[in-house]
């Protein structure tokens, strides 16, 4: 956020068109009292401050040993999408409700879920990783082997390929954030370091690759570069804090920070060293990006800058003119989101977003902007710069390069536009 | 960690007594064949990587709007503790289960409970804060108001003011870290910072105090000094990315960072601006600090610098010489964890452990140290300091402080004993 110690005089002012504030008119002291004032009903507080309500008169609700959401929010829930349920309710995805959310950290019971074949139920006593191949020891491990392994833990996004695909449609789809976007989640992971354990086996200096599998019913796998496994891949026993769930691989996955989804392979069961890709069937029949020249570049395995405003966002109706705070996620598969500049004006002008939180690489990262709404038409956008200096690029830039339809890897700027009336639609700029 | 780029030569050997190696010791390449080979089974890799298991030949499970943790681990669960139930099921504590964790994030679904009359059911759309007294515009916000302002998202520990209070039994219970010290537990939380709405209520330049009241039955109501209320205080409504869980204050609660547990008012109604404190219950009959000359203190609200081993903990049994992760908790309400130093001999020598993840502002730290054990009776310590030069102190010199059983704000190193035979005990040093 720079160096927020010297305020200009007046933060008040537009910092670009249609309404757009600093990032730092909070900390300038009256901003609230500049017009900002949101509080429903100032007459007799004094009195409401005074007046029991009913939870107040009797004794609430016993202890459980693991707690759940309100059943006030039982709408926060994730989006199914599957192929024809319920013959095939084991393929497809389920989605993080990503405009219902806030912060960095995904919950578990939220995060994302795409699986080509249901979700095992694997017993951890029998289960065991294989390291085998171009190694001078294979390596067979018991989860209470790994457990013993020195550990390591990180913030750091998921992102399916496939995420935001339908921002390829050739008109712009009329849905939520978490429709769109959705395939998209962020949390803590801990696990043992996937070098530790090469260098146990001892790499072949000729490998090159690893074919990763998963324990599910179509054995799901995917090639994955020697020189990531030695960076930062990991195989994860906790996510959040706590084993890692069944839909996420328990008991274990591969964790490979900033990579496609897809090669994070869940229920992980073995990795074997190799000196060529497998070209398995879900790297070559997909997860390919297909050109504008007929051509499919493979093993585009980083995920690029992006980022979505989620509030205000399709479904959501604005509450007349006055103050909003913009805010959404931002991440990028190649290191830290270094900004994030927000446009009110259809990309004309533009300002940048004040950052909340820690800032990680390859980890969400929640940004907000103050911003006072006249009431008229505009179009929301939100475009990230990453640390390697790579901007997100408008749809347009983007959907030129590639064939119609090519739905991996879509990370173009998404636009939101509200109307007089309040509703906020999807739109292609 | 500071600079690691220049590795000594040998980091397999031990830096402080009874086998404790240097942090970085993972660092160096040749490490796993230096003796941390801990593979279970290395004979026949190559055919166990091609037999499929069970799970691959049918379809798993299909997809969940909310997802839950494996049945295979039912038992990472809370430890409840609470007075005589069911009659009083309602007021006592749920402890979060420390030593089946990794990481620095606690699930909501994990995290401690301290009730004092059960968890109320509050409907968000009636349910209101007011800020009155001693302003000059009381406000009344509904949850939706709330919703439309600025906010901030943090992670940062919450810690019960009774938390680790067994530990000053005259004897060391021999009992899990969960039940000593599980009353310790860290989220992300979103929300509004508490400076925007007594901003825009207008505080009187005489307040010194807030008193913060509950809606659950025994309307909890604790006083706040302003000066935390406009340093990093905030109404939290989301926790861990999702809307607060009814257990945590659903829809709002008062978090203050690094303060005890208790003055973080959940299901927060009020907010009465004065120019004393209120001294109302619980900060006279509870919460305050009996000294060994009979006086006592009370307002001593941050919580100091503090740390646990967790692994391995009491309720552990090694598994045979050789190599083992030490790995814990590590936290300070006053600011960064600054180092954390660990010994194996009962304080005798030292050397600091590697933090683990971005280490924040009162927030839990990771802390990890690689350790050979030879087999032989050990002592295991953890030392915090914290980036404002406070350490924490050994039992003895803790307790010398303190009237017998004084129960709050326990801050001193916990001590677990190895045996010969592989059995952790809690002791006093």
């Amino acid at each position: 956020m720079g160096n927020d110690t010297d305020l200009p005089k007046n933060l008040g002012q537009p910092v670009a068109g249609n309404g757009l504030l600093d990032r730092r008119f909070f900390l300038q002291a009256g901003a609230g009292a500049a017009g900002v004032a949101l509080a429903a009903n100032v007459a007799h507080a004094e009195s409401i401050g005074s007046m029991a309500p009913a939870t107040m008169l009797k004794p609430g609700g016993a202890f459980t040993g693991y707690g759940m959401p309100s059943h006030w929010r039982e709408n926060v829930q994730r989006v199914l999408v599957t192929n024809a349920p319920p013959a095939r309710a084991v393929t497809g995805s389920s989605r993080t409700p990503l405009q219902m959310l806030d912060g960095m950290i995904t919950p578990s019971g939220l995060h994302y879920v795409r699986n080509h074949n249901g979700t095992p139920d694997i017993d951890p006593n029998t289960h065991t990783l294989t390291i085998f191949g171009m190694v001078k020891q294979p390596l067979t491990f018991s989860v209470d082997a790994l457990m013993r392994y020195p550990m390591t833990s990180e913030i750091r996004f998921m992102e399916c390929a496939g995420n935001s695909g339908a921002s390829n449609a050739p008109m712009p789809p009329q849905v939520t954030a978490a429709d769109i976007h959705g395939l998209l989640s962020c949390s803590e992971w801990t696990g043992v370091k996937l070098s530790t354990l090469l260098d146990e086996a001892g790499l072949d200096p000729k490998a090159t690759w690893l074919l990763a599998e998963g324990a599910d019913a179509v054995g799901m796998s995917r090639s994955v570069p020697v020189w990531k496994a030695m960076d930062d891949a990991m195989i994860a026993l906790y996510q959040n804090g706590e084993p890692i769930r069944p839909e996420q691989g328990f008991p274990m996955r591969l964790l490979l920070p900033g990579f496609e989804g897809n090669t994070n392979v869940k229920w992980l069961r073995k990795l074997k060293v190799t000196d060529t890709p497998t070209y398995t069937r879900d790297e070559t029949s997909r997860y390919t990006e297909l050109q504008a020249d007929g051509k499919a570049r493979q093993f585009m395995l980083q995920m690029e800058p992006k980022s979505v405003i989620l509030k205000p966002s399709f479904g959501m109706n604005m509450q007349g003119p006055g103050y909003y705070e913009i805010s959404g996620v931002a991440w990028s598969g190649l290191g830290r989101v270094k900004q994030v500049d927000i446009s009110a004006d259809g990309g004309k002008s533009w300002t940048a977003a004040a950052l909340s939180g820690p800032v990680l690489p390859k980890a969400v990262t929640r940004f907000r902007l103050p911003w006072m709404w006249s009431g008229e038409p505009v179009v929301l956008m939100s475009r990230t710069t990453d640390e390697k200096g790579k901007v997100q690029q408008t749809h347009a830039v983007w959907a030129a390069q590639y064939a119609p339809r090519q739905n991996f890897h879509f990370s173009a700027i998404q636009s939101w536009a509200i109307g007089a009336d309040g509703k906020v639609s999807n739109i292609y700029v």
